[in-house]
């Protein structure tokens, strides 16, 4: 018998830190989605959650398309991603397609932020998500000329990442064993004195 | 008598929403900083939360470079920014300088989404302070030639933003009127319809 959700989600958990927020800690990238829709109350808050993050000059560059299981969104969207990811995100019950417009509306120029400013609204969206208690998995591997196609996407917008919504499911429910194993295993990341210096490469001093 | 940086603070909360996570609700940019160090317990605490970002292929492409003020590093980050940033931020008490991976460690191949990936690490930063009072104020208005330089920063790596972080200060500190008048306008943010669609420019009905 393999693990129930429930006993995959413990694994994942973070190292508990006084202080941090937990939803930093709880939050991470399942791709085994649990037979349950995702609420249109739940994807509001969501995306309310989602619109308050900073941007350069407010420009706010983020747009996204959304679609539950059985929309003509999902199915476009779906239809865009590569057939690795295809194979376990037909199973969500909500696709996004998150793109960003690369020019300022103020003045024209080159929003050098665009994917800057996408990457921290979509972290916000997975967060939310976190504490609403579903799971999200981001994807860089999609066909960007075929979503725009499908979407009729201007070309001001650049094609970003697309993200399966959903609740967890269980491990079992992936058919390919190197997924289920990645399901429960443990979370990794640098340690802080890989990533914070006072100067290049050499730690920061931190309490 | 302009407004206390506690009157200036509520004036920026977002309208309250049942569900969302306050702190994306209370979050904003200030420039206005209290006198008041940041301790490196909780400078840990905001980058142990910024850790736990996601990534893709988990690259964690992200690096920082932080200083207290009085420091070397604070004086050198301070050096590199633009004019109109120098003369607020310098009030910061840590000013940090985010810099992130062009190419994966697995292959070596360019990683598309290094700023994408900064940009979401960064939120969690501006998350966790947020959780523990204080505010951070990001800023692409900085010399990249000269950061690079003073830090002696490798080619693999671009330079990505500066943060000024602390407590808010009274919004009176700020000299010049118009920034002052900014410390206590209220957050504008595009509305869901501009911003979720379920098919291009078509607003997603969310509950």
């Amino acid at each position: 018998m393999g693990l129930t959700a429930q006993e995959a989600h413990s694994k994942k958990l973070a190292p508990a830190t006084d202080g941090v927020l937990p939803v930093f800690l709880h939050r991470w990238s399942s791709r085994a989605f649990a037979d349950r829709p995702v609420s249109t109350a739940d994807l509001k808050l969501i995306f309310e959650a989602t619109r308050w993050s900073a941007s350069a000059y407010n420009e706010q560059p983020w747009r996204f398309i959304v679609g539950a299981k059985g929309s003509e969104a999902f199915e476009k969207i779906l239809d865009s991603l590569i057939g690795f990811n295809k194979g376990w995100a037909a199973s969500a019950p909500v696709l996004i397609l998150g793109v960003t417009k690369r020019t300022f509306a103020h003045n024209g120029t080159d929003n050098s932020y665009d994917f800057y400013d996408l990457g921290s609204a979509v972290g916000q969206l997975t967060l939310q998500a976190a504490a609403l208690g579903m799971t999200t998995h981001q994807m860089a591997g999609f066909e960007r000329d075929k979503a725009r196609e499908l979407f009729s996407i201007p070309a001001d917008y650049e094609l970003g990442i697309a993200v399966a919504l959903g609740y967890q499911g269980e491990p079992e429910l992936l058919s390919d064993e190197k997924l289920r194993a990645m399901e429960s295993s443990e979370r990794q990341r640098k340690s802080l004195e890989e990533l914070v210096f006072s100067s290049w490469g050499t730690p920061a001093q931190l309490g």
